[in-house]
């Protein structure tokens, strides 16, 4: 199949821009002595964590138990971490199956959690490694003090089959200074207590080329650098052609000369705004406002738009992470150069 | 399976809310005289579609050729309409499989669209049925004067292959004496030409209880009051206990007394906002604010939030067109009894 017979909308990946990409951050991590996890919630495409694997990353991280199994189901991938409190026995009969089948660790961040992971894994013959997921400033889930912190990891150490593995921390963006402060009062306290804190977790794509900042942590856990996107580059940690993923959509209305309508809307690039105004960058058309969608229509904006029907055009996502999990499957190309689809594997898995 | 092993995050759907939306706005579309063609999007569920048409509904509408694949595969759907300009050559091909299957029609509202519709209907022994699109104020797609509309008109009947079918428009909400005069403008030139004007299809949900203020229309395309959502209760067009889809999900970590994190994210809710604030209403809980999400964290928020970790609720989301779409499957329930699993037929077809 060539490029122009890719049908739209489609979510095209460059391979070689996510390549670059993979080996750009992993020089970073090398650089600054941090282990590299990369958050697969960004492409969900096995083949791609591997990538990641190979270029030296020390694992991968996944937010669900089923995106988990997913990325796992064909093999080669050996160390996960689900930085996600896991409830419920059915859910913990999984994780139990996962266990075993990779190295597994997981975050909890209340008694409740620890108190299930406990009664599940107490009697496997292997502990189950918990991290305490630390609320550093972002708001999200996390023990909201360092004192916190060390109750919950004396609680995960006196837990039958479960080993304390260290902190983690989804960070607040631009607060790197206060984030280690956080980390390294509560590492302090835990290791006071004769606890080791072997892994200490960070993350975050927006801080990304700041993450030297937070010297405590040990390792690094990032998603949406694999294909960047257009809240990155407004943000300034990457350029347009940094940009691995981009949606391929056909013009099938000019109503108007400073109109246009495309066959891509929130079914395809989502309505994840991340602050910015718009849905999105039209490559090459910077003059253009993705301005308006519906589910299946993209409205297009300019002073002269200058597209007529039947013209195709490529755009740049406000977030990626969202995007890929809107289709079955993604266009792998280099260039123009098409290499066909690839089915997103973890897509839809919530659970 | 019982209503509490569903596995969390879930959408369920309850049928007994959904069959008495069907009945109720079938019972106001026969008493105004309008033709109702219910829009597929919302649920891309064929046995869904099924009782619409059971109850009075004269066929489907979708947005997509690959949508009409899907709920048409399993038989029982013999009339669709597909409100989009089609174009290009593989997609006129399939458009032309589905002619072959069931009693189709299709909008333009271009000479490019409707051209390459000729060229691919012309060696066909039915022709094609097209109505023209009209803007008539919710610029989005259409022609933009009853002038275009009746040149349009003139080009599809001229066009080999091709039936003129009527006129077709998605209006602009709260608009309907000037959406009516519009479309009664059109629709006498085009008649004085002697062309027939068989249909005239209006549609939306916000103006449902409305329709009738649009006399000139034949029938009325509405996809979002068969489950309801927070955009129509919060507009006044229906109340909680008209929604028939909700979101399942589990509070994981309840960080402090005014906040809790639940299991359903962006990739459940949909960052739809349709100029609400807030991400869906919590069922019985008025005083919650579904505050901000991330991928797979919902954040709530109460001045006492009084939730704890393992608890349930059911949230109503603001956009529910776009929820249903992002799970393989919904799970059926009436009440609190639960029916099980239904895949979501037609979800994620895009192209």
């Amino acid at each position: 199949m060539s490029f122009e017979d890719i049908q739209t909308p489609a979510v095209l990946v460059d391979l070689d821009i996510a390549e670059a990409n993979i080996e750009a951050y992993q020089a970073y991590c090398t650089k600054h002595g941090l282990a590299l996890r990369p958050h697969i919630k960004t492409h969900k495409l096995p083949f791609l964590a591997k990538r990641q694997l190979n270029a030296g990353a020390i694992g991968i991280t996944c937010q669900k138990i089923s995106e988990a199994e997913a990325m796992i189901a064909d093999g080669g991938i050996n160390d996960v971490l689900i930085t996600f409190n896991i409830l419920g026995a059915e859910k913990l009969e999984r994780l139990k199956a996962l266990a075993r089948k990779v190295r597994l660790s997981v975050v909890a961040d209340n008694t409740s959690t620890v108190k299930g992971l406990s009664d599940a894994f107490s009697d496997t013959d292997s502990p189950l490694t918990v991290l305490v997921e630390c609320d550093t400033g972002a708001e999200r889930c996390g023990v909201t003090s360092p004192e916190a912190a060390q109750d919950l990891a004396q609680v995960i150490n006196q837990s039958p089959g479960l080993t304390f593995g260290g902190l983690m921390t989804y960070p607040p963006a631009g607060r790197e200074a206060e984030v280690h402060d956080w980390l390294t009062k509560a590492r302090d306290m835990i290791e006071a207590d004769a606890l080791q804190v072997a892994v200490i977790s960070n993350g975050g794509s927006p801080g990304m080329w700041q993450a030297d900042a937070v010297p405590v942590a040990t390792e690094y856990r990032i998603g949406t650098y694999v294909y960047n996107d257009r809240s990155l580059v407004e943000r300034g940690v990457c350029d347009w052609g940094d940009c691995a993923l981009t949606v391929l959509a056909t013009v099938v209305s000019v109503p108007a000369a400073d109109r246009a309508v495309i066959d891509a809307g929130t079914k395809v690039l989502t309505s994840d705004l991340l602050g910015l105004n718009g849905h999105g960058h039209v490559l090459g058309r910077p003059d253009i406002t993705v301005d308006a969608l519906s589910e299946e229509h993209g409205v297009l904006r300019a002073e002269t738009i200058g597209l007529d029907v039947g013209d195709r055009i490529r755009i740049v996502p406000n977030h990626v992470c969202v995007v890929s999990n809107m289709v079955d499957e993604v266009q792998l190309i280099r260039g123009e150069r098409d290499f066909g689809p690839s089915p997103v594997s973890a897509r839809g898995k919530v659970i």
